[in-house]
């Protein structure tokens, strides 16, 4: 009676935590979009202006990346529906998140080149590559293990591992995103003006998203 | 039959990963003295070379508070002890961390007075700030309701928050030791040199003993 109790509040915790991590995920879409397109350039994938194309790189990353995996993580563990239905609902989203991840890479690489500087020098992208292919390698392994109806001794022995596995990348994705912001204002100099506070906002709003997906992945386990 | 094998394999995956956490941990220790006795100026807090003083800050904020919290917290989890010594272990190591960290917050801050910087500018300091914030609600707020004997209500109630939270506190100091060395590589501007690459090597130890502290103590909860 009295774990029933605990759970069936963790569960609303973890429902009201899921609300949080949309919000922080929306906000953190919106302040990325004001900086890049009010303080910088704006986004353009084939400009002339290679500014416009490094711009893609951070807004790809966050919402089409790290945003999409988050809620995928979020639809598997807390959406009351079908098994079935969650289970590819987690694969579809998060292969949405591959996809527009690659072109974000894509962009990164592209300005690298446009205006002469070396790829892959940084912690951000020794880290940035580091996840992506990881994450990679974990929904290929997902798909493989995952996929087949019904259940087997390898689908539980593998799940401990596919979610810390997944935590883990999500951490790394956050770490990424931060150490981008960090090395952009760190290289523009900006220290006290509504520009700066707007990247330190976004990249609150960044590490607050992937808090919250975390803990209301986690509680929902409780639940 | 089959559940206690997957518990038992668990229990001893949590184990190595415990070893992996204990090695990245000294790792980057060895790696972050590499960097800032031979490459830097070396470590001083009553120097007035302003460089000394600020290295004290990256050593003691990863070797005296995310080593330390992350060997409490596998303390906690992983040693083979009775309660009590593992919970007093756990509070110990976690007020060690507190104290080392507070002079090393304060490195930092002598270093910006010293030369003259603004301090709380930047991504790192404001996530820094709020994570060691944070970390001492944790830290009295466990105390006030774990340290009574016997369990209670608000135990059962508070301790998956206390879990999740303190999983949540070391992604965010981890972010944060990634985002302070981002920010010191970008404005040394090193790129393709020797320094460059120890620098990127550190900052992927101390993900890593943060990826493999929250999986052995993730795990464990298996077992």
């Amino acid at each position: 009676m009295d774990v029933d109790h605990h759970r069936s509040r963790h569960h609303r915790s973890a429902s009201s935590l899921t609300m949080v991590a949309h919000l922080f995920g929306i906000l953190a879409t919106i302040l990325m979009l004001v900086w890049l397109l009010h303080y910088r350039e704006g986004l353009d994938l084939d400009s002339d202006d290679a500014r416009r194309v490094f711009n893609v790189h951070p807004f790809l990353m966050f919402f089409g990346f790290i945003f999409m995996a988050g809620e995928a993580m979020m639809a598997y563990k807390t959406v009351r529906a079908d098994w079935q239905v969650r289970k590819f609902v987690h694969l579809f989203f998060h292969l949405v998140a591959m996809v527009l991840g690659i072109v974000g890479l894509h962009a990164a690489f592209k300005y690298h080149n446009q205006v002469g500087l070396t790829n892959m020098f940084s912690l951000h992208s020794w880290i940035g590559i580091g996840t992506f292919t990881l994450f990679c390698a974990q929904w290929l392994g997902g798909l493989a293990v995952f996929l087949p109806r019904g259940s087997s001794e390898s689908k539980a022995r593998i799940a401990p591992w596919h979610v810390n596995g997944g935590r883990a990348l999500l951490l790394m994705a956050i770490c990424t995103a931060l150490t981008g912001l960090m090395e952009k204002a760190t290289s523009m100099k900006l220290q006290h003006d509504n520009e700066a506070h707007l990247i330190n906002i976004l990249g609150l709003c960044i590490l607050l998203f992937g808090i919250s997906v975390d803990f209301s992945v986690s509680l929902a386990r409780y639940a």
